[in-house]
């Protein structure tokens, strides 16, 4: 049985000078200086100097020329200063040191295979295989512990406005309306499956129907996607939903919330409310619905300008409905050669654009522009009028004004990327009124915008058999920081009779809306009140607090792309006797048994 | 829209007489009395009784006619003292009502198919089929909000000491050692499964590892179990682990937190530390490994006082090395006739045992007993002792020790059921050294009593190969309240050697142990520190704390005993395309193919 800590390795400082402690945790590193040990203990809590003396105990220097990296130690000493050169102000213990009296060795490492104590560039898949040790770099763990105080910055916030933390079921039934379902075969009744919740969206509004008008809950959501860069089949989120409330109120809650987790977490005092743009508002300026406005670069409108110009393309596509716009990067003339023009033209041509007109305007007033032959004047308008300034450059795609949107958009993105150095600080941004329905091209229907419990603006929505769904807005909002959708919700249908419509907007018919979402439709029979709520995207809010770009720096034991663990090595095979309990064969496996 | 509320429904009190508020809520009852109308108006927070008065307002009160049970209602009026004979002090409203000058349908409700605002006896099956009704009844509401502490209490305690939440993947590796696992098929890696975690115990093992040296989560778990009456596929537990620690350190943590728990959620002050008493105590004393012990009743061994006895049977058992054991019911000799003992006789062959003795004396010192006639000297002088006392009875089981206890103790259940008053207060208790293994008849193999990852007490297992594996015990424990297992845990092994040495008593090969648990030991390789935890079953301990005998009436949305939801429906049919995704086939639709 092993000596307990006394203390932790972050804790020990002047004041403790002389005491005797005993220390617990790993070798961290090893010097060997002028016929001294030099040993640094580590936890989670920090790192101390422990010295190991031959001229003080010359047994305990002895065992600890055994000490090798990552040794989990008990090491009893007596504290004392620094001499003065030595002192590491950087470090908390950095004044101290303690000479060690007696050394236990709990448990013996092998040489890791990845660095703990200094940076490299390893294979995600080594990273994620001895994910154990990858844990104990000091940015992962200080990555888990600001993830730990978000989560207690929420629930500390959310319940001290009432609300409610209630576990919804993670063993639910199948209704395959976004993403594809995780399925869980059921043994008890053979040929029938549970689905894992891509969100407690169903039962919190039945939660709401129940009368508990503020609930909450950090819950996971699961999704089989095919599994993007930064996607992870399970994921977390904080999800609210409250009663009797409206839009407003559900700002309030997140952006206190957002308030109070930055605040407790990284000490950073967010100023709320945040702005709000429209859907259509920041399409037409940022050609995204999550734009990181921090980079500036809002689209202009320039068709004015070209009305009458001499350039026949341009004023024939004005003359028919197109539009011209464009977005000015300031004080990047001089990184702009001609060829990074093309290179982007030939990027748009990739999205689809005919092209894209570029104008550039030097320090010394220089100006070159793959239309300046043709279109001088009004290049030329466009610098008296203080639009193009010296050492920038203008970019302007030409056509279908949201397909410009789109083009531009993603341009912009493009730009920021490769001009920019990445800003600090925090960017938030309310996105609100978004399109109720849009169209799949994937799956050639109407899909719902936000979901299919999204109220409606019901202005637009008595009208919706006569106009285009795709007009038809809805009362749903996004929470955007920096370029990131952060959070996302909307008041919710609480009439049966607006919900079937919604449904019949979205091709189901009377069977299958019974089928999937008839117990929904049966509880608003009975006494639904209006309600609203939001869900936040946690991993991406911890990624955005830490200025991690990858969710993966955030989770503690997440999947790769293809959603494999190469720790445990799930998903692994299973047993014929599990499947058979399953009432299931594979299919490949039957192909091959007939082949 | 709907005018918001300016308060809850269980807020109002004399102070706010005059006040114009809008209250929302739900139609609890409604009193026509005197030619006003009384509305009680129901929310989460409590009930208030407004007045529609067709003298005040005609209009409003000719509306207030079309309301019935469970409309949803926006009701503005004016705060009054009800008149002296009204005031119900039983209520915190219940001193004012609210004359109303509008009211607003916000939303209509059909009768709803179970009561609300009374008990009655429905079928569970209905009760969960209409769950969102269910749930707005006062206990469930309590039930659910005292949950909602249960958890905030924890979280608050476990942060305050250090303890970082960590959330786990839910989608893990099928590694069937304990229970059975759900599988979770995989799309991208056809032929491959996920599992569900049956408790988070690798991960918390490998945050161990990694450094995290106090962990905790409020984690789902899953086992596809045959579901008993009070057991569920999916349920809440404390997860708790720590290194660098010892039992007791366990021990009181969970001894503060448990405390912390009564006190913030039901405001009793629990004494620690608990009781504690080893597993061979138990068994002895009761018969169980989670007594009651309010009811106390301790098992005697009376062999001794049976040596010399005329009554054969029992001298030659006693001889070849059987036990005689029983307890006493003490005040109860006048609720047991003979038909009772001759029942309670069957109940114990059921069981497996020979035969059961009993003896009875009244008050007036009658002796019954169906071994009167062949050992009354005995029988008197175990009154003479004062074993036996005036109206009380003993049953006795005869037989060896083990199974003598494990049948007095499950009489001993039974009587408690049968014969006590469901009794108050909570009776904590530490059981400590339980058995590191134990025979599975039904699966005829050793299996880990706790579980492999147990640390066996190394005196013991230091002679695994020369021992009866059974004889060894292992450094667990489990929390009992109330005859319930509400916390079981144990120190953990972090030495390869020792793990594997556990897993080839379980008669894994080592082909096994690397596919299943390779990567456990290899984390052993790079120091793993001493560690070990506790996990408390959340829907046990809510179902104490509120007095509920069903785990069911604490959890939100459960399922049946068959794993199925009566309101949604899962687990349900799903469509070809889904299966074809995952590549699987129904083993009866392929059969039925066939034929």
């Amino acid at each position: 049985m092993f000596q307990q800590r006394t203390h932790t390795c972050g804790q020990l400082t002047k004041e403790d000078t002389g005491k005797k402690v005993v220390l617990n945790g790993w070798v961290d590193r090893i010097r060997n200086l002028g016929g001294l040990i030099f040993v640094l203990v580590r936890d989670r809590y920090g790192k101390t100097q422990v010295v190991f003396d031959p001229n003080d105990n010359k047994e305990v220097y002895e065992r600890s020329l055994e000490l090798k990296n990552e040794f989990v130690v008990s090491i009893t000493g007596v504290v004392r200063t620094r001499p003065e050169k030595d002192i590491n102000l950087g470090m908390k213990t950095g004044e101290i040191e303690v000479l060690a009296t007696q050394l236990e060795i709990i448990s013996e490492s092998e040489v890791p295979p990845i660095y703990i104590n200094k940076d490299e560039d390893v294979s995600e898949n080594l990273r994620l295989k001895y994910r154990y040790l990858d844990l104990r770099k000091e940015k992962m763990q200080k990555n888990l512990i600001i993830r730990h105080q978000v989560m207690k910055a929420t629930r500390d916030y959310l319940s001290s406005q009432n609300f409610l933390e209630i576990e919804t079921p993670y063993l639910t039934k199948s209704t395959p309306e976004g993403a594809r379902d995780f399925l869980v075969p059921s043994r008890l009744k053979p040929g029938t499956f549970y689905a894992l919740p891509q969100s407690p969206q169903l039962f919190k509004q039945l939660l709401m129907v129940a009368g508990f008008d503020r609930y909450f809950q950090i819950a996971r959501c699961f999704r089989d996607e095919d599994f993007r860069a930064d996607r992870q089949p399970e994921f977390t989120q904080i999800d609210i939903e409250a009663s009797f409330i409206k839009r407003e109120d559900i700002f309030n809650v997140t952006e206190q919330l957002i308030k109070d987790i930055f605040q407790k977490t990284i000490n950073e005092k967010i100023v709320v409310p945040f702005r709000r743009y429209t859907y259509d508002d920041v399409m037409n300026k940022y050609g995204s619905d999550k734009p990181d406005t921090r980079y500036g670069m809002e689209f202009i409108e320039l068709s004015n300008y070209f009305e009458e110009t001499e350039a026949k393309f341009i004023k024939e596509e004005l003359a028919n409905g197109s539009v011209l716009k464009g977005f000015i990067i300031p004080e990047k003339a001089e990184n702009f050669a001609r060829s990074k023009f093309d290179e982007l033209v030939e990027y748009v041509k990739s999205l689809g654009s005919s092209g894209m007109i570029w104008i550039s305007l030097t320090n010394s007033g220089d100006i070159r522009s793959n239309i300046k032959k043709i279109a001088e004047r009004e290049i030329r308008k466009l610098i008296e009028n203080d639009i193009i300034k010296k050492n920038s450059v203008m970019l302007m795609i030409l056509g279908e004004n949201s397909k410009v949107n789109q083009i531009l958009g993603q341009l912009r993105n493009k730009i920021i990327k490769q001009e920019f150095e990445k800003k600090s600080g925090f960017d938030f941004l309310w996105v609100i009124d978004f399109p109720m329905f849009s169209w799949s091209e994937e799956e050639q229907r109407i899909m719902a915008e936000h979901h299919p419990f999204t109220m409606p603006n019901l202005e637009d929505f008595k009208k919706f058999k006569d106009i285009d769904p795709l007009k038809i807005k809805s009362q749903s909002y996004d929470l955007v920081i920096n370029g990131y959708e952060i959070a996302s919700g909307s008041i919710r249908i609480h009439d049966r009779t607006i919900q079937k419509e919604v449904f019949e907007v979205l091709g189901l018919s009377e069977n299958e809306i019974e089928e999937k979402f008839g117990f929904l439709i049966e509880a608003f029979k009975y006494g639904a009140p209006p309600h609203g709520g939001i869900a936040v995207g946690m991993d991406r809010l911890v990624s955005v607090l830490v200025g991690e770009d990858s969710i993966k720096e955030v989770i503690a034991f997440p999947k790769t792309a293809s959603g494999s663990d190469p720790m445990t090595g799930a998903p692994s095979p299973v047993s014929k006797k599990q499947l058979d309990e399953l009432n299931l064969i594979l299919l490949n496996e039957l192909t091959n048994k007939e082949e």
